[in-house]
């Protein structure tokens, strides 16, 4: 079993509950990553949707994080709130307890259908962007910068940055807030529509290209479902227009080996600018 | 009172509930706007989160749309799930009765906290586009097109619309999936970060450029609050990039009177489009 399917393990409780154990390796830093507790979300919400009579395909999550989660157990509670003959909405619960007592990690509202219904035609696409192919792009493994060291999640992704937008790394981040890379996990796997919703906050935070080195924490993500991925690398591009305050959006596109897209995010997230950001006129003024 | 106040007038019921009223006044065909039940899930939530002891700026919503609403009697059911020192977020169900049970039109989750300390310093914005002003653009009236007759809420608004984005009313629509628009209240309302969150879907479907006639009934919408509007018009630009089987997303993006990016959304939206939709290329060959 792929150390994913593994992590999307579920069992069932009771008519709207299920349990599940967060693993020590999908974890940044101090908590589990939000991407992993979004896909597990929709695997419970996905058996009580097509327990209800619906289709199971993910087709749009939101998911508002609440508390940072922790390796160990956790507990889903879903509620299907419609059911109908082409999609079907239900609501979920991530709960860990801590000191005895039940604290809720996420909570998430998704509509399902069936996604291959919704893949034809293809009236119009954003084009997937120009990069080199994988093996000359740059890999972010976890030897691979001082910020990655506690980033388990890392070892279980096999992410390959385009050289156009990894100077960050290199202490010089293009301003432009833009983000590409290749993404596969390491043991193999091959993408399918529950990994979709991982991928779709897998890569580093778009404000490490604005200067900021600190990580961007999840508010809100929704994400859409939009295609079946076919087997292969699937590549992301992730971006952002907004930096205002403390926050930014930052919206995520994935297209798969075919060139198709697969699926889009967009999220609201917290960061702490540096006191003299980069900005791409700046930082063309300074190269 | 302005008629938005008067749609936004919510009764305290008990702890966790609300009554108000839909009014016949903001239908589109069959069904009242989602912008409208957005707003005054918005509003109840506010309530129960302040109550709570935390600050009651909407930041960000997502909203689930399960079933038609119609004009009349409503129920806001509402739970908050964390209050925090910034942040704090709940969830808000929007109920009617049919035939004497409970039928669920709108769920939705939602982060509130102060939006005046998140609105400065602006680090990165996107550009409001460039339009004429209001005087010169194409006031969109109930009168202006065969479609509009049934839209009782295009009375509610004052909506111009740009030239260079109004081709699909005269049968001639660009195939760009782009439509921008000044917008206000026609009583004269100002904005006000309520209002911004009915703005996020106030607009023609942005798929009237791309040849379809039909309306784009929103299944999911999440929208961002980005600073509190200055009094005056707002510019409001809606585009999509990804039209695919019967489903397409919708970004807006809201800016004020002094050109601050002061929201912004995201939708999944179905769609029928015609069987020879209007590309942007084959406009530019056809023109």
């Amino acid at each position: 079993m792929s150390e994913f399917d593994t992590a999307m393990a579920v069992e069932a409780e009771d008519g709207s509950g299920a349990r599940a154990v967060l693993g020590a390796g999908w974890v940044i830093g101090a908590a589990v990553n939000g991407g992993v507790l979004m896909a597990l979300g929709a695997v419970a919400l996905r058996r009580a949707v097509e327990r209800a009579g619906g289709h199971g395909d993910p087709l749009v999550l939101s998911a508002y994080f609440l508390s940072a989660a922790q390796a160990g157990p956790v507990r889903l509670r879903t509620e299907v709130l419609r059911t109908g003959r082409s999609m079907s909405t239900g609501q979920v619960s991530l709960l860990q307890d801590v000191d005895g007592r039940p604290v809720e990690r996420v909570r998430a509202l998704a509509t399902f259908g069936d996604v291959d219904a919704q893949s034809e035609p293809v009236w119009l696409a954003a084009e997937p962007p120009d990069l080199p192919g994988p093996d000359r792009c740059v890999a972010a493994g976890r030897e691979s910068s001082p910020f990655a060291g506690p980033i388990s999640l890392l070892d279980r992704l096999d992410i390959r940055l385009d050289p156009a937008t990894v100077g960050w790394a290199g202490g010089r981040p293009s301003g432009r807030g833009e983000v590409r890379a290749w993404v596969r996990f390491a043991d193999g796997r091959e993408p399918d529509l529950t990994s979709l919703i991982f991928f779709l906050d897998a890569l580093p935070p778009v404000t490490f290209d604005l200067g900021a080195t600190g990580w961007a924490p999840t508010i809100e993500l929704t994400g859409h479902v939009r295609g079946r991925p076919a087997p292969g690398w699937l590549l992301v591009a992730v971006s952002t227009r907004n930096v205002i305050g403390g926050l930014l959006e930052e919206d995520a596109t994935v297209w798969d080996s075919r060139g198709r897209v697969v699926a889009q995010a967009r999220q609201l997230a917290g960061v702490r600018m540096p006191s003299r950001p980069v900005t791409a006129s700046a930082a063309g003024a300074a190269s």
